[in-house]
């Protein structure tokens, strides 16, 4: 709309310091895949890490504090003995499915898959 | 269609080596930006560095190298004095335009920027 229109739109991404934090937070080692998985519904931490190929026990708490700092997945505790934790995606994760599903017909299309 | 389906659509993304290797990949830090950044258009080494920010010479380095063994990145080198070397998406890379895209309109939705 301004008169640096042009210039705009050569940096729309690479410069946008949105898109650019957004890369960083969602493109962090292993939270894709955390993201992905919670996509089908809320986990429970043993059921996240087993559905997480390769994550250890701490980085999955890493990466679970971190994505809970973002908003991105939320933490549900349920009394009784044990007591049980899930967690779930929230609105602000839900929405990351556009995402998720996009890089998932790219891998279907150009990854190959070493037997 | 198998009798393991409703497994299998738990298993979606999480578990589905194909999208995670490219969640590895595209994901990493610093990639992401390099991938939206050109899908304006090919740019030279040092405009690269000028729209990624924060990116210093030597990761940048690495990341292409990265992405063109990939097959994501490609790299033109133009004869002349001094040599012109430009990088620019392969088909392969353009085709992460969805993704892309996809990111780029959740950011602008829910990340907040600091002024």
């Amino acid at each position: 709309m301004s008169s640096s229109q042009a210039t705009n739109s050569k940096e729309q991404h690479g410069l946008c310091p949105r898109f650019h934090k957004a890369v960083e937070l969602v493109g962090r080692r292993w939270s894709g895949a955390i993201i992905a998985v919670l996509m089908n519904g809320a986990l429970r931490f043993n059921e996240l890490l087993a559905a997480v190929p390769g994550i250890s026990d701490r980085l999955l708490t890493e990466r679970l504090r971190e994505l809970e700092a973002a908003g991105i997945v939320g933490r549900e505790v349920q009394g009784g003995s044990p007591v049980r934790v899930s967690y779930s995606l929230t609105e602000r994760g839900c929405e990351l499915t556009g995402v998720i599903d996009a890089l998932g017909r790219w891998a279907e299309r150009w990854i190959a898959v070493e037997a």
